[in-house]
This record gives C-alpha cells, structure tokens and sequence, in this order.
C-alpha cells in the first residue's frame, strides 16, 4: 500500500471492504460496482437496509448463502448485518500497522504492481490484494502465468508430472501459479522453485499471517522469499473451504492459462478450471490412467468441457495467448507413411525378414515390374534398409 | 458365394478383381467404379494401355506406388502389367473350389450378409469379402459394432482396458470389430470372447487360409468358430505392412465407432482412426500417462483430431449413434458445491475437525446471523454431518 493508498477515500475504502466482507459476497461486490467503493461504505456505515435498498435498486443478486426467494430487501438487511458485526470491531490503522510489520503490503488498482488481468474478473474482482515477497505481481503475471492445480490426494504419477510441466515452464521464463496447497499444487510450485529462476506464486485462501496448510510452511516460506505469496483476505483470516473456492477465481484470474494436473470427479480443481473457462483462458488437463481415480477429474474436463489435454511442457506453452493450443497442432500431422514412400515401403516389406528374394520374386509378389522393384531398391540401399547379395535382396536391420 | 454370384458376370468379376489386383489398387477400383466390375475386367483381360486410357479418360488417380509427375499412360500401362501377370496364371475355378472346401465364403454387393456400412467406403469398397465362420455380417454390424484397435506393442495397462471395454460392449450386445494382432487388438478380441455372448470380427490383412499372426492362431480359431473372420484378400494372400493398412479401412467401415485402446505415436492404429473420422463415424481414445510411448497416439488423438476421450463402457456406447458422445455429456456437470448448499457448507466447515464451537461464534467467523447458523446446524444434523453437544456444535465424522 502507497501512501497514496492510505490517503485516496476510494482506495482506502476498498481495504476497509476487504476487512468487513467476505471475498465473494456479492452484495458487497454489488454496491461497490454500482456506487464505488467510497459510497456504498459510507451506506454500509449509516444507512438502513431500506436505504441500501434503494440505493442498490432491486437487482440485488443472491448470496450463495441466501435461501431461494429470497426478497432483497432481506438480503440487504443481512448484508448489512454481517458488514456491520465486523465494522464494529474494525480498528483499521491497527490492521494496516500489523500488516506493515509483517511486511505484507496492499495491492489496489492503479498500482503500478495491479495487473489488468485482474480486470477480467470485472465486478468479481478482488477489492484489493494482500501481498508478501519480493516478486511484482504486474511483471511476474505479463506475459508467460500459468495455473498448475490439482488434487492435494495425488499420486506420485501426478506429483512427479506437475512437478516435471512446473519445471520446464518457470525455466522458459514463466510464473508458476498455483494454491499452496498439499499434492498437485506444492509439486508444482516445488517444481518451479527447482528451475533456476523460476517463478513461482502462491495464493493462499486465508490471511498471510498464518502459513497454511502448516505442513508446506516451509515451501510457502521459501516462495515468499524468493517471489510472491498474495491473499485477498486480510490477515486474520482463517481458510475455510469457501474461501477457497472463490480464491480459485484469483489464481485462474492471474494465468493466462490453467493446467489440471490430477483432479477427482468433484476436486476444488475443477472450480478453478471453470473459472478461467469463464475468463476465456485455455484450460489444458493431463491425462493418467482411466483406473486413476485421481485423474477422472481431468478426463471430465477433456471429456465434457473442452480443456486441451496435455502431455508435456510444449503443450503447456502452446496454451499461451498465441500459441497453437490444440487441433491446429504444433506437430504437422504426419501420414504413418511419409517417412518411406509407399512404393519402397511395398518392396521393403516384401522381403522377408530373414531370408532373401530375387528381384523378380518381389515385383511377382506385389504386383511391381522388375524396373520398380530394381529402383525401389536402390533408394531403400541409400536408406541403408535394404542391400543387394548377387541377384538377390534382403533386409538391412536397423532400429527402425 | 451364393450360386447366383458365380453365375452373374458383375459378381464374378468381382470376385476376379479381388483376386488379381492389390485391395486399395486405385485404377482397378476406379475402372470398376467407372465402367463397372464387368467391362473393367474385360478390358484387363484384352485392351491395350492405350485403350484402357482412353475407357478412363485422363482422371485417372495415381497408385500410392507411382512415381510423382507420372503421366496417365504410363499408370494405366503399369496397372495392366500388375494385373496381367496374376491374370495369365488365375484358375478361378480352382480358387472357388478351394475357398468353399475350407469353408471360406465370398460376400458381395446384393448378398443379403453384406452390410450398408461397406457402402459408405464408396470407390474404395472391397470388391468381394472372404468370410468365414457362422457369424453373418450384417446381422453382426448392423447396429452396435465397435472398432477397439491399437498397438501390438501394448502394456498390460492397455491390455486391461481393452479387455474391459470389450468385454463390457459385447455383454450389452455389441460386436468388437478387431484387426486380429497381438497387444490391443488379442486383448480385445478375447475380452469380447470371454463375455458369454459376446461377438467378435477379426479382420485380417491377409487370405483366411493362413491365419496371421501365427501366435494368436487359437485365437483366431475361437473366433472362426464362433463368429466370423473376413479379409478382402483371397486365399493364398501374404499379409504385408500394405495389406495391413488397407485393411484398416475395412475395420473403421465396418463399425460404427472405433476406440483407440492405446497406440504408439506413428501406429497404424491411427491410420484406423483417421479412416473412421473420414467415414463420419466417432473416433474415442483411452488416455494413460504422459509417460508411457504407448498412449502417446491416444493423446495425440484426442489433442489433434478431435477424439473422444473414452474411460468406460458406458462411454463406448455413448459413441453410437444417437449416443451423446461427448461435450453434451451423460453426465450432468454438476458443480462441486451442489452436494451441500453453500450456506450449509460454509457453516460446516467454519467448524474445526476435532473441536467444536457455539453458533455465536460461528456466525462470527463467516458473517452469519445466529439463526442463519442455527438453520444451517439443524439441516447438517439431519444430513449426520454436525450434532450439537449443549450450547456447542461439533462436527460427525462420516465417510465424507
């Protein structure tokens, strides 16, 4: 946070909206998109539900923790009553001091470090960004971000994949993002961490204060030294398993493309990969064993959602703004033949593997002339696949 | 052959073609297209090049064998060289004789066990097919036949769900359509076999009096047996790669999807798969590990030429016809938080695995009023997934 953060109403307005609102209340989201952050606090501060209501018109959407039929001058109502509960208790410059201490700082928009990737999640974005390490968010997220997420119950396969896919792509120069979380996501931030320079990302459902999972402390220890650790949640924010599904927005939000590696049929991944589907962002998912309860998720996502399987880290470039990604084919598809022309491939497989034939023999087999067959056999000398004994022909056997 | 074939001169010349020129010759299938299998043969049998030429006009398509820049005389010269040496030594009696004392049958266009499905092959239709066992073709294709084809080189992965996938498609009445190899094409066969009723086809490259590859000999006896073995190629016929690839026509047309099991980047699995895509009929591959070379053209399938990526039986039969293949989806995309209702959800994991909480503190914790808390408790103690000790509320531990 700049100073010009702590000074500017708007901005200042939008960490207050952070601490008093849950990530993804969309009452809170609502009032900021139609009235600006500064306005729609002022109301959450002074006004009746009443008036928030009419402020807010009737197009009020839905909490998803609204019952249906809900009339929205109810979910007004409770919208203000959960805001005001955590207003109440605000002490805000003690909150920005802690986080200074802990040396977290505050992305808004107009940062020079805020991405306008984050722009495409339009009226869900975040209102503003909790951020630890010495990585820019802005130059670490430009041009080359992916997603790598997946089941925390992974397999060694999908470990040793996303670690593998993470490896290559933060060695090409790419940031490595991914959730922190056990499985697919440390392997992959592991993986990036591994390469060199390779950038890594961890987006953490909770507040930065408290590293969790407690078991990768460790590794989320080393990317904050060495890159970047961001939250939307303040800290003091505990990572429950909503906060987790709508930080997924965050991490497909901040990838120009997102790789499921291993997902069950229901894993969390699945919400993330649906987001960036939302964002028209390429979806890529690495295929396993159809036996691999842990790869169902991803054959779903090939299957019925139109992700780009993939199988190595050229695929995982080619997701990229620009690339090919898939069908159009980075690899020209390429006839089974082309490598021989079919008539020297008649004659090669003519001549028994370990015997011998004239000429005459092979032309009287398929169908060739003498001629054919004798220049067949000439380019199939020069291949080194064929060799001529007297008057008669056998295999040369190579690796082929 | 029914009487009435040896007795029609069309059939007969049919048959003739079957016997003197290689299955994918592409003048004697577009003299036969052009003038008729008859007048095609009669020409053979006694016109010069020149004449020949000038019956075919001058767009005649060249042979996979012809040299590049060949101009039409000299292929039409070539292609009377080819047929005339088989015809100078052809004693079709013989060959019928022969045929019907190993019990092979000859199928052709008008028998009422040739099948509809050989039509959509247009020009490159089989002049005749050999056919042996008690199966009838049509009866056996004519609604649920499936190609399951890929490599020999297989893993017992591989193998396993190819046996799977047959085994389960020939219970619920299909026939698995196979190209009688070792590796995916045996395991498909004999999973089909070992699926009480369970047809099977083999479709073999070379003639049906030696059966190839000698090692899956009892194999293909079984499958005589019981079933049905065809090749377009008569007896006497050796089974070269060439052969081989033009077969794989006959196993895509012949069904009415074909599934990929695994298949090696360059196999010739593809080429079946690409025959299938050009029929206008779906092609599914099974996905395994980015490691392994053998699914490699599985992936390369599903990536590149829009193959559907298939992991059971149940997405076997959604290839048929009317069948919802892919994308539109058997299953519903269900999002992964429909199981619980967010609000529901929340509550439940806003408590700690091994303690427990008041629902003030709850409430306080995600920014619920106490009676949204309560509500929430009172459907989750309903669900078994919470129970309230006192004032408190504590977790039960299910399977979930």
């Amino acid at each position: 946070m700049t100073p010009q953060t702590l000074h500017d109403p708007e901005l200042r307005a939008r960490v207050t909206w952070s601490l008093i609102a849950e990530p993804a209340d969309p009452v809170a989201l609502y009032a900021r998109e139609l009235l600006g952050p500064a306005a729609a606090l002022e109301l959450a501060e002074r006004a009746e539900g009443g008036t928030l209501l009419r402020a807010l018109g009737d197009t009020l959407p839905a909490a998803p923790s609204d019952p249906k039929d809900d009339p929205p001058h109810r979910r007004a109502r409770r919208a203000l009553e959960r805001w005001r509960g955590r207003l109440a208790r605000l002490d805000f410059e003690a909150v920005l001091d802690d986080a200074q201490r802990r040396g977290i700082r505050i992305l808004t928009p107009g940062d020079p470090e805020w991405p306008e990737l984050l722009d495409d999640l339009q009226h869900t974005a975040p209102h503003c960004l909790w951020a630890q390490g010495p990585g820019d968010l802005r130059a670490l997220t430009h041009e080359r971000s992916v997603a790598m997420v997946g089941s925390r119950a992974s397999t060694p396969y999908g470990e040793d994949t996303a670690g593998a896919l993470a490896a290559a792509f933060a060695a090409a120069g790419g940031t490595v993002v991914s959730g922190g979380a056990y499985g697919i996501d440390a392997a992959a931030h592991r993986g990036a961490l591994a390469a060199g320079d390779g950038a890594t990302i961890a987006i953490l459902a909770g507040g930065l204060d408290a590293l969790y999972p407690r078991g990768n402390t460790r590794l989320l220890e080393r990317i904050r030294e060495r890159h970047l650790l961001l939250s939307e949640a303040p800290p003091g924010t505990a990572p429950t398993r909503w906060r987790f599904l709508s930080r997924n927005r965050l991490i497909a939000a901040l990838s120009h493309a997102t790789v499921v590696v291993e997902a069950s049929w229901r894993s969390g991944a699945l919400s993330t990969a649906r987001h960036a589907d939302e964002l028209s962002r390429h979806v890529g998912a690495v295929p396993g064993p159809v036996t691999s309860a842990a790869s169902a998720g991803c054959h779903r996502l090939i299957r019925e959602r139109g992700a780009v399987l993939v199988t190595d880290p050229a695929e995982v470039l080619d997701l990229l703004p620009g690339g090919p990604a898939a069908g159009e084919g980075r690899h020209a598809v390429q006839d089974e033949l082309d490598l021989l022309s079919p008539a020297d491939r008649r004659v090669l497989d003519a001549i028994p593997p370990r015997s011998s034939l004239t000429e005459a023999r092979i032309g009287d087999e398929i169908g060739f002339s003498t001629q054919e067959v004798a220049a067949a056999v000439a380019r199939l000398e020069l291949l080194g696949l064929a060799a001529r004994a007297g008057e008669r022909v056998r295999r040369v056997h190579s690796a082929r």
